[in-house]
Order: C-alpha cells, then sequence, then structure tokens
C-alpha cells in the first residue's frame, strides 16, 4: 500500500470531458464509489494501491479519483460503499469464441485434432443464429460475473453476438470469422461486418477483420486481408502458432514459420492481434517488433496446460516490445471465461516454463491484465487503468473473504488469492451490470432454458458433416 | 448422468450402526437432502453420477442414498433442497500449514531457500500459541468455505489447531512438527500430543507423528520416530524429496534420495503420509511400493508452479498403488487452502508435465479428490465417498451458476468449470458448518480484525532470530 492517491489523480482531464472532482448541489455526479483501495498505475506504468479512495463517475467516464473525503460532499444519483472492497480497471478478455460456452466440457482430455474434427467442427457445423445468441448472452453473463468488462470475440453470426454486446452492456471488439474454404463471400462478410458495426452500442463495439488463422486462409486470402485492413483503418484478429506442431508443419510445407508467414502477408503493417503464439520461435521476435501496425498476442493459458503444449513466450514477446493480452479462449477447451483465472494461470504457467520463480511477478500479471490487455485491443485510450477521462469500466473485488485476509500486498492477494467469485461490481462506461453478485441486465435462467432444449440437436455428431477439417 | 442410484446405495449397511433408509412417524432423520445430483462410486471405484437423489443422514453417518421420492416422506430435523446442487464428499486437504494463513502473500516470487531464510523462518520464530490459534481458525473458515471437510496438519503449537477443529466442527489429523535441532524433547512433544489428542473432539481428530523433513531431522531421529510409530500405531506425516535439487543434495550428502533414507529408517514400514515428492525419480517408486504400511504422497501443484519446480509423478505413483492425495500445502506458499483448486491444477499440470492431453482426466481428478485422499489420510473406512456407514462429511456445489452452464458432463464441470465459492454448503459428520455460503460455526471479523493488530510484530524481521536454516 502507498497511502492516499497523489494530486495527479485528483484533477480531471485527460482526453474527453475534462470532468474535474464534481461537488456541491444537485446530482454532480452519476455514481460514486467511497472508501475503497484502488489499483492506480503511476505515470511509468507501475502499479500501486490507494487506500480509502474515492471514484467520481459522469457520464460514462471516470471524472475524479481521489480520497473517500473528498467525495463525502458530491452528490451523486449512485453511491457505492467501497469499505472492504478494492476498485480496478475491469478485466478484457482479449480473445474468445463467446458462443461456444454451449459445448463447455463435451470435448475433454482429447488432442486438438480430435477435439477440432471429432467435436467441434461437426457440432459447429449444425449451429444456427438463435444458438449463437443464447450462447452469447450466458458467455456475457458469466464475463460479468467474472468482472470482465470487455472481450474480443472472433466467431460466426457475430450480429447475434452485436445483440448480446448491447444487451448485456458489455463492450467488445468483434469480428466475423473466415476459413478460405467458404470462399471470397465469407471475407466480404467479415468486411462489411467490421464496416457496418464499427462504433455500435454507444461506441462500446469496435470491430475487426478475422480471418480463421494461417492453416485455414491461404496466403491469397491473408494478403487482401491485410489490404483492406489498410484501406479501411481495421485491425486483424486470427489465430497463428497456435502451438509448436503448427509452426512445424508451416516450415514443412511453406518453408516459413506461421508468424513469418503473417509478414509475407502484410499482416505485421497493419493492427494485428493474434491469438495463442505458444508455436511462436525466438526468430519470430524481430518481425513481431518490427511490424507497421500495433502487434499484439493474447495468451489463454489453460488451454495450453489442458493440451499438453507448451506456453506463450511472454518475456520475449514483452520485452520486444508486443503488447500481450489475457484471454480465455472459448470455453469449449477452456471450460471459463474467467480471465482472473487466466491471471493465476498466466503467472503460474510462466514461472513453471522458465523455472524462475522471480518471472512473471503479481504485479507483472496485474500488467498483464490491465495496460497490456487494453494496448492489445488498441483501446489504450479508454480503458485499462482507472483516470479522469477514461472510460468508467471497473470492478469492486471483495476484501473481507477469508481466504484472502490477511492483506499484506493487494497485487499478490488478487493474483494469487483472489478468485472470479470475489468480484463483486461490475461497472461499464459507469453503468452497473453486477451489483453484489446479482446480474442487473441479463435473465440466466431464462437463456439457460431454452439452450437446454436445444442442446440433443447441438450435440449430435452422428450426421457427418463437419464445418472444416484440421490438420493445423 | 448415469440415471437413478442402484438399489446397492438404498439399503444402510457397512460399518456403523447399519442405518436403513428412515420413513414413517417422529423425526427419524437428524438432515435430509433432496433432489440434488449426486458423486456416487461404483464398487469397482468407479465415478457415476446419479440424477435427482435423496440423501438421509441419522447419528452424523449417512444412513441412505437413494433417490428424492424414496426420501419425500422421510420426517428429519432439518431439510436442505439440493435442486440445482451437486452433493459429492467433502474435500480432503492431505497437507497444509492451516497457521501460516497468517503470512499469505507476504514472500512472493523467491526460490525456497530465500522463502525459508528470509522471509518464513524469521517470522515463524515470534508465533505465539494465540497467533496459532487466530491462524487456525482463519484457516477453518477458508476451508468450509472452499468445500473441504478434512485437512491434515503438520505445525507447531498444535493444541490450537486442535482447538480451532474443536470450535469449527471440521475433521482432521494433526501432528506436531520437529526439527532434530530442538533436540529429543521436540519428538517426545510430539509423541505426546499424538497420544493425547488421538480421538478427539469426538473422534474427528486423528494425529500423526510430524518430522519435518530428512533433511531437518537426522537419520537417527527418523529411525526412532519409525520405532515410536511402530510402538503406538501411529502414522507419520512428513516431507521429502519436495523438489528435484534436495534428491541431488540428499544424494550428495548421503549417497541416497530422500526416499531411500525413509526406507533405511524404517519409515516405509509404517503408515506414512509424504508431501510433495516432486522429486521423486523412478528409482524410488519400488521402494515406495513396497513398504508395509501404507504409503501416500500430498500433492500441492501450485506452490510447485509457484517455485518454478517440476511436479509430482502421480501417474507412475498412482500405477504402483500409492494414495496420492491432494493439497494445498500452507498459504505461505500457496496462497490459498483451496482444495478445488488443487484438483483443476493437478489435471492441468499432469497434461502439461506430460504433454499428454489424455492423462490425467476430469474423473481421475475427482477419483484424486474422493477415494486417493482419504486412503492417503488413512480414513477411508469412513469419509470420501457417500455411502451408507460413512461419517456424513459432504458439500453441496451449486451448478446454477453460468460459469458451469450448460452441464454435458458433472465430472469436467466440477474440475474445469466450478470453482470453490460454487460450494453452497459443508456438513461434517451431519452438522452444517456453511449453509448458502454462511458459515455457521466461525466468526470470521472477529478473528481477522484480533489478528490484524498482531501482524506489525510478526511481520518484523529485523531482529535476526531464525527458526531454522535451509540447505535442503
Amino acid at each position: 500500500m502507498s497511502g492516499e492517491p497523489t494530486g495527479e489523480e485528483r484533477t480531471g482531464g485527460g482526453r474527453g470531458d475534462g470532468a474535474g472532482p464534481a461537488r456541491g448541489g444537485g446530482a454532480d455526479a452519476d455514481l460514486v464509489i467511497s472508501g475503497c483501495t484502488a489499483l492506480l498505475h503511476d505515470p511509468d506504468g507501475s502499479i500501486r494501491f490507494a487506500e480509502d479512495a474515492g471514484i467520481v463517475v459522469r457520464d460514462g467516464r471516470v471524472a475524479a479519483v481521489t480520497s473517500a473525503a473528498a467525495v463525502a460532499g458530491v452528490s451523486a444519483a449512485e453511491r457505492i460503499d467501497g469499505r472492504g472492497r478494492l476498485a480496478m480497471p475491469g478485466l478484457i478478455n482479449c480473445h474468445t469464441h463467446s458462443p461456444m460456452v454451449i459445448f463447455r466440457g463435451i470435448a475433454e482430455d482429447v488432442p486438438l485434432d480430435e477435439w477440432f474434427n471429432d467435436w467441434i467442427w461437426p457440432m459447429e457445423s449444425r449451429l444456427t443464429e438463435r444458438d449463437v445468441r443464447l450462447g452469447a448472452l450466458l458467455a456475457c453473463a458469466e464475463m460479468i460475473r467474472c468482472g470482465v468488462t470487455t472481450f474480443a470475440d472472433h466467431y460466426f453470426a457475430m450480429d447475434e453476438v452485436a445483440a448480446a454486446v448491447v444487451e448485456s452492456g458489455l463492450r467488445a471488439d468483434l469480428g466475423w470469422a473466415y476459413f478460405s474454404s467458404q470462399g471470397p463471400a465469407a471475407r466480404e462478410r467479415s468486411l462489411d461486418f467490421a464496416l457496418r458495426l464499427r462504433g455500435a452500442a454507444d461506441g462500446r463495439i469496435t470491430t475487426s477483420l478475422a480471418p480463421h488463422a494461417p492453416y485455414t486462409v491461404d496466403e491469397a486470402d491473408l494478403a487482401e486481408t491485410a489490404r483492406l485492413a489498410r484501406e479501411h483503418g481495421l485491425p486483424v484478429h486470427l489465430h497463428a502458432a497456435e502451438n509448436r506442431e503448427q509452426t512445424e508443419n508451416s516450415l514443412a510445407r511453406y518453408g516459413v514459420t506461421p508468424i513469418e508467414m503473417l509478414r509475407r502477408c502484410g499482416l505485421l503493417d497493419v493492427d494485428v492481434l493474434i491469438a495463442h503464439g505458444t508455436g511462436i520461435l525466438p526468430g519470430d521476435v524481430p518481425a513481431l517488433r518490427g511490424g507497421a501496425g500495433r502487434t499484439a498476442v493474447a495468451t489463454a493459458p489453460k488451454g495450453y496446460l489442458k493440451f499438453g503444449w507448451g506456453t506463450t513466450p511472454v518475456k520475449e514477446l514483452t520485452a520486444a516490445g508486443v503488447a500481450v493480452g489475457l484471454a480465455t479462449d472459448g470455453a469449449a477447451s477452456n471450460n471459463s471465461l474467467d480471465v482472473w483465472e487466466s491471471m493465476t494461470l498466466t503467472a503460474l504457467a510462466q514461472k513453471s516454463a522458465l523455472r524462475d520463480p522471480r518471472w512473471l511477478t503479481a504485479r507483472q500479471a496485474l500488467d498483464l491484465a490491465t495496460r497490456h490487455s487494453a494496448r492489445a485491443l488498441g483501446l489504450d485510450d479508454r480503458v485499462g487503468a482507472l483516470r479522469p477521462g477514461m472510460r468508467a469500466d471497473l470492478i469492486l473485488v471483495d476484501l473481507t473473504g477469508p481466504h484472502v485476509l490477511p492483506v499484506h500486498d493487494p497485487a499478490a492477494t488478487l493474483v494469487f488469492s483472489a478468485r472470479a467469485g470475489d468480484v463483486d461490481t461490475t461497472i461499464v462506461d459507469g453503468r452497473v451490470l453486477m451489483r453484489e453478485r446479482r446480474l442487473l441486465t441479463l435473465d440466466v435462467p431464462a437463456v439457460a432454458a431454452e439452450l437446454a432444449e436445444r442442446l440433443p440437436r447441438l450435440t449430435e455428431r452422428g450426421h457427418g458433416d463437419r464445418l472444416q477439417e484440421y490438420r493445423g
């Protein structure tokens, strides 16, 4: 703990409405949180904790981060007593396939080729738009309860996911996935969606082009995607170098690694978000460092452990200036959309992989969860830190449970003792989506009941159809 | 799901009071749970799930496991509506140092030698009996909320831990730790405690002799411990082969591995519980298989990941018939006493270490959490399965959260999607210790407040004292 916030956070400013602390008569603030511990970033990016803080929210933005005493007289439409809780930026899920919660836990204990060919792609061949909507709604409910305020989704029927974003109140970057096997119309649909939905849901939706992966999208389509991204100012979100085997297969087939393939197609010269990257080789790092665009890698460590892979080379990537965001992948492989768990597992998997207890520390894990993840999605101008002018995307974490006490260092407490279930309140754009663990925007029993009726058809695999064939 | 329970569970029997289903007038049962899914073991030990089950508890034991319909007419002092919940044997923490929750999160991101020499042993040199009591109470609260019903504790001032067991209502196997550096009196104290407390708390307390480890207890003391264990019919609980470095140091110093040292001292011919064992070599397995006593290894995977060690060779050990129990170690290294997390991490760490997605499966993880863990503590005659005649140590897990839906296979749901916070109800000896997440036996705020006052003295390390020196 480092005591009271500095003056720096007491004043408004930054981009946006220039809101200062709101005081005096009338409802000057939409929301005031007082008495919490607050996770703050110093100007150099390092994380510190302020005790007995006060947070003022107005017009969907953080208007002030100050002391509890300073907000005592602020009139607000809504007040939250933050005592015993810690306020921090909402978690960001940098890579998921939210509707795949439908298949959570059905395809277990198998390698990736069986997972795709015998389970997921046969089942996905029967998905309808309504299934996607229901899956996305269930996923949004799960994420709100996990403290996720933003997610990057890469799937099909993405208008349905966008509708779930609108209904849930979450923030999301959405990309409509495509394979080369689907022909050019699928690539066009991805572009059309990205252009139509960009800025939707009061600005909470951003969009990306979403080729599936270098092993399912050919070189010409990848190059065309890069051209479209440049032409339309869109980022690209795709899978690449998911595991070492894919890298070896790419070298055998094309003579280049998947990352080198991306470079050759121009995808490292646009803003690109690469999912997984456990197959990234040391020789790939210069290309990742040298691109003209924003280059980011999303790491979802639970699935890598489950599949028996290595993990993302986070140390080499961050040293090269690549943003490394935390992610869950879809729940069909990860079994949850719990970014909190991803944060803990990233620290554990990194220490284990490098055989080094000093890397990655709790503070470094929190840095990935906040600054890095926001930068990975190109949203660091609006989320990822509690600072005046930023969008009010934040969560409150209960620090009174016996499993987190005593709190010697909130960083260690958050990363190694707290769990997603300790998230008490989730706020996006200043709107409370969950308060004291109660969801305020979504009806889980109704969604679950409708989904349950559809499961027998969705999980039937005897029809012999398959969306695609995996030969990573 | 495999439908209704078979007739086998419908009747009473087994050891104990031979209680059958209680029906008709008068309060024939102390507790009835109806409508839950139940995790049951087939006679061959395999796990299956019965839907819409009914559980009858009388005189602290499971009297019947049957259908909800069959318990509808049973009169009971207390009823729990189990719909939407899963009943399973309470989790067993096979190795911890419960009072060390005091030091949770204070000694982070350091290797084991610094962890012991610069942090833990200096701080432990100032512990008082009251500190130990408060730590144990906080730990018991945490464990009840994690669904733990039994824990094996290895620490100092163990009368204080026993008092916390009495107050909390938990079950525990307790051992008073000793080093050779403390002289023979410490060994005698461990024996005295084990004899005095054996069978206390209405039989909920069992005891063990608790030499610290082969690197802190010399060969003569280990041999004398084995002799005392045989003489008094006591099990032995100790650390050994915690990591590969300890094994290598043992080979360099003594010419034998830590496991071979235990064998040489006679400790594999008594009932022995070995903590960690990540340094067990393939050549150690025959000795572990061949002992005359019950040989068990407790695995606490989170700490191994944190320290950058390998993990326990669970596959080789279970193939050799060694019971492998799940554990958390102390919260000073593990940051939680969350055995649920240990279950998930054991599956993940095993798949990762063996680079094999097929080992260890969700069902195998549940087998470790139930049958294996009970056998590791020699308590498989009374806990670890929901079966008539067993002590009524069980938990209810909420299966209605969006993060666990839909449930295609409860085994995958429990191991890879559910979390400790989903444990809704914790029952030991038929007594409800937590109901709908509310602790019924312990006052966490009072314990935490008293502990907070004592922390500045406990965490001060400038005094230069140290309980012991680590040179594993």
